[in-house]
C-alpha cells in the first residue's frame, strides 16, 4: 500500500517510522517540512527533514528526540572558542550531514535530490521529499516583533507569546514534481502528530499543495490525520500554547478544526475519547486509539491503526 | 624586532612558535603555504596554515603533529557512513573551522582576512598571512603519473617517489599587500625547517616574492634558514626522499644549495657540524646549532640563536 506522510519534526518522524515498519520496502514517502531551514555557519540544515531522516534510519536518540545517538559536541566546542553564536546546537555527526548537504546543494543538486541521496547512503527504504526546492521559511510574531522560527524555537525556547505565523515565500512556491506524483499514486495519505501550525502548515501553504491532496480524495484516498494534542497538551514543542496564543483551544478539537478541509479521519488518544463527539461535529470523523508512541512496538501499532482507519 | 618567517607544517610551525615566544607580541608575522590548500567536503581546507595556526595558539596536538590536541573524530566516521571519502582525516573541533573559514571566504572575504581574523579568534599574537590570495596548488609527478599534492602525502603517505614538483597557478599569484609590507619593514626573516620543495619552494614561488626579500637583504636585513634535514634525514615528512629523487643529496649541502639566493646564513645542526665546510663552499654561512625542538624551551632556544645569527 503506497502511502504518503505529512511530517515536521519529532512526532511526526516516530509515526512515519512506524509506517515504515508496517509498509513494505519502497512504499512509504514522507513529505517533510522545510519552512524551519537555516543557514549556519555557512551550512544548510534541515531540520525537520533530518529528524525523519535519523529517525527513518534508526540513528535517532531516543531519549533528546532530536539529533544522533552517540553524538558528540566537539565542533560545537570550537565555534564557541571561534566566536561563534551556539545557540544553535549542533553535533559533530550531524555536522557532518551539513557539511555534505551543502556541498551537494552548492555542486548545483536540488535539494529534492540531495534528500534521497542522503536517505539512500544512510540505507532509509522509504524516500523522504522536500515539500518544495523553493525556499520557504517560517516567522513568528511575538510580542517582541516578529522572528525567525529557529531564533523563536531554539534560542528563546519557545518562550515568546506567538501572536501570528507566516510562511515567507510560500506564495512563490511550488512542490516539486515528485511530490505531486507521490500524491497522485498514493494510496493512504497520513497527516502524522506534528505541530499543525508551524510543520504541517507550512507543507500545505505551498500552492499547488491542497489541490494535490484534494485530489488525492476525490479518487477516494483516505486522508488520515492524528492529532499531536493528547488530554490538551502537546507531547512534544509548543503546539498545545500557540493554538490558544493563536485564538482557539489546545485539544483535538482545535485541531479538527484546523485540519476539515485537509483530512477525512483524525485518529485522538484514548484520552480524549470525551471529545470524539466534538471532533465529529467539525465535520471530520475521529477514531480513538493510543496515539502515545512509547517504543517502536507502538509506533507501528499506531501506524497500523492510522492504515486501517480507512 | 620585527621578523617574517616563512613556514610550511609542523616543523616550520614549530620555530614559529619558539620566535612567538622570543618576540614582542605582535612582531612576529608568519608567511604560511596555501598550494597544499584542498577543497575537502566543499569546505576550504588549509593544512599548512592550520598547524601554525594551531600551533602558535598552544592548541596542537603535540604527539601527532598535526591537528589539535583532544580532537574527537565523530564526524569523519559518519561521513564515511555517508559515504564519503575519509583517507584526508578531518577531527571535528578542526572540521569547525574549515567550516568557519569557508563561510568566511564564501561570503567575500578574502583568505588574508579570515587567516587574520581566525588567528585573533584564537588569541594568536602574531600574523598569520597565506603568502598569496590566489590559489596555488602543488602537484607532483610519480612514476604513475601528477597527483594532487594531499593525494600524495595524505593518502599515498608520500610513498610514491617524487621526480618533479610543479606548483600550478602560481605564474598568475602575486603576494598580498601584507606579505609585502611585513617583508618591507622587517627587521629579521626567517625560514623554517620546512620542506625546502613543496613548503618553501612553492612560496617562493610566487612572482615578487624573490624580490621582496632581496630587496630586505640590500637593506641589510639578514636572512636565516634552518635546514630541515638533520644527519641527512628529515625529522618528519618525506623532504629526505624528495631531495634525493629529484636528483640532489638528502643532507643539509643539499638545503644550502636550494638556498643559496635565498639566505644568508644557514643554521645546521650539531650532528652535521663536519659538513660546514661543505655548506659554506656553496656561499652560503652555515651556523651550527641544535636544532630539534624537543620542547617548548628547544623552540625558544633555536629561536633566540635563529634570531642572534645575524
Amino acid at each position: 500500500m503506497r502511502a504518503v506522510a505529512l511530517a515536521g519534526g519529532v512526532g511526526g518522524a516516530r509515526l512515519a517510522h512506524g509506517l515504515q515498519r508496517v509498509l513494505a520496502p519502497g512504499e512509504l514517502v514522507v513529505v517533510v517540512n522545510v519552512a524551519d531551514d537555516l543557514e549556519r555557519h555557512g551550512l544548510v540544515v534541515s531540520p525537520d527533514q533530518d529528524t525523519v531522516l535519523y529517525t527513518l534510519a534508526g540513528l535517532a536518540d531516543r531519549e533528546r528526540g532530536w539529533g544522533l545517538a552517540g553524538e558528540t559536541w566537539s565542533a560545537l566546542d570550537q565555534l564557541g572558542r571561534l566566536g561563534e553564536e551556539t545557540w544553535f546546537a549542533i553535533g559533530d555527526r550531524d555536522l557532518a550531514l551539513h557539511v555534505v548537504r551543502t556541498a551537494r546543494l552548492r555542486a548545483g543538486a536540488r535539494p529534492t535530490e540531495v534528500a534521497l541521496e542522503l536517505a539512500a547512503r544512510l540505507g532509509v527504504p522509504s524516500r523522504i521529499l522536500p515539500v518544495t526546492d523553493d525556499t520557504i521559511r517560517t516567522r513568528v510574531r511575538t510580542p517582541d516583533g516578529w522572528l525567525d522560527f529557529q531564533d523563536y524555537f531554539v534560542r528563546l525556547r519557545c518562550e515568546p507569546e506567538v501572536l501570528e505565523v507566516t510562511v515567507d515565500g510560500a506564495a512563490r512556491a511550488r512542490p516539486t514534481p515528485e511530490v505531486l506524483a507521490s500524491l497522485a499514486t498514493a494510496e493512504r495519505i497520513v497527516v502524522c502528530p506534528s505541530n499543525p501550525v508551524v510543520s504541517i502548515g507550512p507543507i500545505m501553504a505551498v500552492p499547488g499543495m491542497p489541490a494535490a491532496v484534494r485530489a488525492a480524495r476525490d479518487r477516494g484516498v483516505p486522508v488520515v490525520a492524528v492529532s499531536p494534542i493528547v488530554a490538551g497538551r502537546a507531547l512534544r514543542g509548543p503546539a498545545d500554547r500557540m493554538l490558544v496564543s493563536l485564538g482557539g483551544q489546545a485539544s483535538v478539537v482545535e485541531v479538527a478544526r484546523r485540519y476539515v478541509d485537509l483530512a477525512d479521519i483524525l485518529v485522538i488518544d484514548e484520552a480524549d475519547a470525551g471529545l470524539a463527539g466534538q471532533v465529529a461535529a467539525t465535520g471530520i470523523r475521529p477514531l480513538v486509539a493510543p496515539t502515545v508512541m512509547t517504543d517502536d512496538a507502538a509506533r507501528a501499532e499506531l501506524a497500523r491503526a492510522v492504515l486501517a482507519a480507512a
